[in-house]
């Protein structure tokens, strides 16, 4: 239980409002106060409603769609704050956009994910809490504290309750391998994987797929950490199935569902997506088909964790249990 | 003359191409080759086509609407300069975004402008070019070298040829009076100004307007730093004409025109709005009372005194003479 | 009532002991033990007498006459404190000196408030307290919390209790016409403003002056932030009897009084100066028409908030209403 | 051809030597005098031997065992030339150590590349050049330049001319998907890969294998960044001849050969080691199974560009062509 | 005695750990549990075992032999600590390795004695603790505080109370003429000095060797704060009996005595050498002749100021009083 | 001889302007132009007036009595240098104020001599050139480049061409012997040195001196690197008389002689004061008995070696052999 109720803050911007309702409701605590402006000319201005002097703030918000906006209201609440002596700030970052430009992987690249790093920080924030960052490495771009917290046991928890016959955890790329495997031992003891395996045959042919490891006939378990366009998570979809494969379901994290992402893989005959509310669900994207778990328990937890300083180890011990 | 063109990559980004075009013209150098990708989730890439070792570089780019996108293309594109290995890299901000955001006008308000110019400089610019910032002071929160450059003495020459007679300056705001004398000294010795007297009654109370200052059968000419949704011009136009005013002519160095300012000067009846091309004025907000002046020669000029290390004095020396 | 006595210290160093003695006993503490030497070759030598480890500590001096001396002092009494272990530490400057050195003005001027504001920073400092900034756009020279806290309620009701009729608030320059305008809006709901209109009217010849509003029979109420040699107060003063002013007052937050401000106030026939003791009086400067307000009741109400945590728009609250 | 022989210095520590002699005969220039010592204590004192003033200096060193002293050898030759006035420092670590370190696997783990990275920025270099770092996001852990040059081209060059038949692609762990697909293109636009599937079946029990992908009467070739004390590789050698492969061979760009590695490999039958000398093979370890393809072309061609201010991208070209 | 031992966590690494099981004993707490490991390629691994989470830590180790190893597990632990959100970090480094190297001797020489504290500042030290800093000025390398502890007391009083007649304090070089003064004044008002006067007769000659002040038919106690190879002061030995010492003692803070120093000494008859546990003393350098004080108590004195917010100097003055 | 002429400039603030003079007459290029203002208020105001952009400008200025004032004309200077786009700056700061401050002698001291070194780079130095720093450790106080240059040989060759016989280096307390003994080996092989012992007997009563060494019937030349009020060289001098001692010189490189230290040493009964114009010697201080000897010569020369990026060791070299 959350000890010294006065000495917290925990703010929503505007992408996460409703976890972060659902965050201090199961802290038994008020959401601050804080005012957004979006003015006409494109500029933003954040005002705490409440005095923060000496209070541990926690900013609740994605960089999900659309991302120079969300970002720039949380630099611009950083900077609020700290000029107006709160005592600690962490942003609660549930997706954290530009993950995936984390290395320079052609000439004269930025690493876009690490100058965000450098802008959170230099704004004022003093920790970052984050989930299934796409490369775990990106936590060394802050030399503040970083939770890169996982959902994958949540995620794992709730595909692995539907009891599915002939399992195998599939990668749609030769990067999500560890993530597969990781599944995979959640989900039991001998779950095989496969791994589609995309290869260019020569410069300036379309990319030529194959899949290693056998699917026939299973039901097949895609994992990945991010759906974004769709594109090659239906790719995947049409090769599992035209090489025999039953069902295909998707587990991700972060569901940014982009453009026609759902349209697509309602197309290709996806079966089952699970993914968390890192990145909230649009109401006209809502389908049958798609599932989504909350990970607002795990950030209420992880909060409490941080304020009692008690360690946070007891968090994931209960997720990597059963019954959540 | 520009020496050393080999030493030198200009870029443009989205938001002043074609004013980029015209500086890189008048340098007779080609304009760098650079990709600017907006991507379907909301992320952007910079790409740089060219190689930028050990040159000066130069990005030009307002930031204005969408100030978000603007700002982030900016700071994406200096992370990308800087790990290139770029020798030096001046950022050519006409319209520096966020510059009204200046202090705490309130208890809990950001320092937006600051903020600014601390991504700037930790993203990696070593000097910054802007135009008549919103308060000089402004060039204090940055430790690198910044040009704040003027064009009120283009503007003012603007207006003089027009040979109007009984003119008045006329500032908007009491903050303004200063900018006021300025560009009236420049129309000429014994041009009078006046200003519009703002002022709250009682709280809760709609602000009451008067004029010091006699407007009297006089041409007004307002003038500000920038013109966003028009609000508090129209107000000004309005209180000058039930004051007797002759007419109403407005200068100003940024145009943003935000929503439905056009519409709103026209119908107040303002006669002529002369602005700079800082912020690039939209296909369907073009009128013939809007003048547009172009600040790209005053740029080249500029980026001409920095590579060849001479004076800035000279270019400006320039533009308070006569004919430009 | 200020908690935790134990945990906070306040120093005074040797610009404005008397103020501090006020602000100690308001908060029922004893002022901190501290030697400050000047030796003969020039250096100073400031050594804290007791323990500050853990402690929260203040330190009063405004950078007044002389300046550099005082700002060294400032510097390395942080330096001692910090390397002593102090928790935090917050410098209440109520006179911030170099504040009007905030912007290039000129070619190649400093910005030495900037460079003030990182040396207190870089020596030490957490927090800074400051009365009436020459422009509030310093406070975004700092990247710690700053309190620019604002005497001119206070002052404003020194001046209404005069019930003085006919009341024109003046600025002494269109910088002023702001602060003009505040102090009118304290004073009551139809006080009028006037501004002084210096103007250049050639190259090399002496500034013109004119009023800009209505002065004549009046009881004119001069602002400003800073009055220094006093040369250009002495100029409105006159302008305004010229132009029929009744009696003309000055109110001034930082009452410098360089060389021989006084006697040419007392010759140009000032009738009174209100001004608040952020720089002390000398005792030769002393006369019956300045009148000293002290606000080391505000400081010592400010101190109290930042201990306790509690919100400092209460502080202002109080001096916005009547009876200090 | 490097222009400007006079501007530029390279030093060898410790680690390197031989490559270092190599690399400056390339580029037609001495080698730089430089004093090492190690002293009884376990102190170092590094010393330049000749003027440094105002050149673009190059160290050579990469951070292999005995790694805390080759490192620290790095950090004090920075120190030493950042105050001898080095204009530029660039320090070449063909293989940077603690590369592994990139992520809190577990609680409470430090990030040790990320602090490597900061130590020698913080010393004074200025750019940084590996070779096939562990994590290309290791880019990320520095905001100086870095060039992540790769040497799987080369080697590949080497593998090639042994025109095997039936060759695939083996990468020993999930992690390396990626590089055995990168590898397997350079070979041929057929050519297949593998994955060791190393999988916990309970807590506490080991760790079980298996093979995804088709190996049987293969030449098999095992890719992986490092080759540390060989454990892993001798776990996938033995698994991929229980399955049937034909011979397998390793190839790999840093050859650490930790404790009994070389003995170990050659127990399990590893038919050739083809690696670079980013690493210097010992005397004792050298056998005729082991072949060592120098990069000390590539480093000279990287150093010229560097100092022509030329595109690194020729470099790469050159060795994505073939006849190397 | 130590309030809120919770808050607490005290870990040693690999160089002092019977130093650290004393401090905790005194202190009443467990030591914190940690894994130190080095594994065959050279690099370290340290891992906190139990949570840090907001605590105040200490971490003990001297930057002795092997100096790099030494120091590498220092920053390689604060890397830990601060991404585990320990509240603040002092490491107690009771002998300062590279203390020597504190200035440019001769031309493009490092200074390692700041390059280390800025490692420690970087890597995430709040506070450093040490002992008969080489040079007090190295304090002013560091912007955390700071706390240089002396020995001397501590070991003035073990060659006190042998109670020796006809006493010189004798500094084996020119620039210990301070401290070999220092030690005088506590040994007793009247005892006098002599200094080694070492020099240079000409370039390519070896030194030659004179005393200053009196030393025939006494009991001369060398005093230095590092005893190294032993080198200089066999040297000093051998001089002083050539001129007639009766006994030669030493003493000294830190007993490195690296390679044959024990050996060296013993030869060149030095009577008694008495010395601090700051560097552990291997068990084959242990003779009758060398005493070791242990300065466990004074840390556990000082650990406890620094938690209980008491002054410091309280400790110092147990120790300059007597039956320590 | 200087290369480049019209890349370079110098300025001269207020304190060695006569010095400044002779070196650009050396180096054979104007003084640049440069206003220092000090107002009324004690505020001091600096402006260059010529270009700076892209030059490498040399401030020669020591921080002497009135120490804070010298001190803030250079951090002004620097900042304004730096924002008016500088290429490089370079403080020749011949006098180091401060310097001995430069640890904490006792609890609770600032390292004043740091704090300076801290606010030269923060406020833009890129290199500091100083003489005969007090301990050669503040060095390490800087992280930019730093020449630590010595006059002692320029002073050694002033007092060996007066061809004394008998003579003794004295150093005039134990923190001198090392200088002592480095300028007797420049004044010949066999010359000796003596050292004054002051020593407190017991707490509160007066120290008492002594000497060690022989001086009866010699010339004793005590060598210090700075006289400041002269106190303790007085006692030197009368406590060598009272032994015998034939004549005393003095030797210093920086020659404060703050209040009345002319008129004490001259009643001591000094023979001869050799000093440099580091610190320039007031009119009514001229003395027959004091000799200044020039190192502007030595500064040019430094400056030249750095403009060419040639070797400064040359520069000393010339100094250490004979006839300057």
């Amino acid at each position: 239980m959350l000890k010294n109720k006065e000495d917290i803050a925990v703010f929503a911007l505007t992408a996460n409002v409703g976890m972060a309702e659902k965050i201090v409701k199961e802290l038994d605590i008020p959401l601050g106060k804080i005012k957004v402006n979006h003015f006409a000319d494109g500029e933003i201005l954040v005002q705490p409603q409440e005095s923060v002097r000496g209070k541990h703030v926690f900013i609740i918000q994605s960089t999900c769609s659309p991302v120079s906006e969300h970002l720039m209201e949380i630099l611009i609440t950083l900077d609020a704050l700290k000029r107006a002596s709160a005592d600690e700030i962490t942003c609660v970052i549930p997706y954290y956009g530009y993950a995936r430009q984390d290395r320079k992987a052609d000439a004269r690249q930025p690493i876009t994910s690490k100058l965000v790093a450098d802008m959170l920080t230099v704004a004022g924030a003093d920790r970052v809490v984050v989930f299934d960052l796409h490369a775990p490495q990106i936590q060394g771009f802050f030399n503040i504290p970083i939770d890169d917290m996982s959902a994958v046991a949540l995620l794992a928890h709730h595909i692995k309750k539907r009891a599915l016959e002939d399992m195998v955890v599939v990668s749609p790329d030769h990067g999500g391998a560890n993530r597969a495997r990781r599944l995979a031992e959640y989900i039991g003891p001998d779950t095989p994987i496969a791994i589609i395996d995309k290869r260019r045959t020569a410069p300036n042919v379309a990319e030529a797929l194959a899949i290693i490891g056998d699917v026939k006939d299973k039901n097949c378990v895609i994992v990945d950490d991010i759906v974004d366009t769709g594109g090659s998570l239906c790719g995947a979809i049409k090769m599992l199935k035209s090489n025999g494969a039953k069902n295909v379901y998707c587990i991700c994290t972060h569901g940014l569902l982009s453009g026609k992402a759902v349209e697509r893989l309602e197309e290709a005959g996806l079966k089952k997506l699970i993914m968390t509310d890192s990145v909230p669900l649009a109401e006209e994207k809502k389908r049958p088909w798609i599932e989504v778990v909350s990970i607002s328990h795990m950030i209420s937890k992880m909060i409490e964790a941080i304020m009692n300083h008690s360690s946070m180890a007891r968090v994931y011990e209960e997720y990597n249990g059963t019954n959540n």
